[in-house]
């Protein structure tokens, strides 16, 4: 048994400047930008209209047109990533602690480590 | 005074094969597919974790490459447009009843009539 979630969409920014994108997608969406946490400097995350609601996260610098990805939560990462590959899902890489895949859709997104606390049978999908 | 809100992440489909896509989808993030209205054959809607929470929408039969888009919700399009464009943004085209916009970080999004009833001081952004 496990469990999972859509947890954020990334704004995935091509340029470097992480200020300027967080900037503009914080003034377009009414939102704040967090501090900036120093481990991870090419990210920032936008304030929640609601704990329910997926996190908002932009990232800069990244090696691929700009693009809006999702990332998924889960409390075990290789169920997960078997659950989704039985549904047409494939896996491209592991990239430090999140999966890689790609849906039958053509979109990429990635499977990680929770990130708002535990995961229960009340706040997400429980999966056999 | 006009209001707006972040309002759907839409995924963007190139194939023909909306009930795939959304079948997927909706499997992954433990969703429902609610059914397809007659009118906007290649839209599906998928079911809410919430009511605060963006609607998630697949679209299929897009002219480009499969992606995430954001609508954006607004009583006002006209000055939301313009809102917007002084954060930086463009403004591609009209489509029907909606305005496609370029992000200065390279995005496309959308500003779209209320979809889910009225904008409200306590539900949106107000904007002066």
């Amino acid at each position: 048994m496990h469990h999972s979630r859509p947890v954020a969409f990334v704004f995935d920014v091509q340029s470097d400047d992480i200020e300027g994108a967080a900037r503009f997608w914080a003034g377009a969406l009414g939102r704040t930008v967090a501090p900036p946490n120093p481990q991870h400097p090419t990210y920032r995350e936008l304030s929640s209209a609601s704990p329910e609601e997926p996190m908002l996260l932009v990232q800069s610098s990244v090696g691929h047109e700009s693009r809006i990805h999702l990332d998924i939560e889960t409390d075990d990462q290789e169920a997960e990533v078997k659950r989704l590959e039985g549904l047409g899902a494939k896996l491209l890489r592991k990239v430090k602690t999140w999966y890689v895949m790609e849906a039958p859709t053509g979109h990429r997104f990635c499977v990680v480590r929770p990130q708002r606390g535990e995961l229960t049978d009340q706040n997400s999908n429980v999966w056999p």
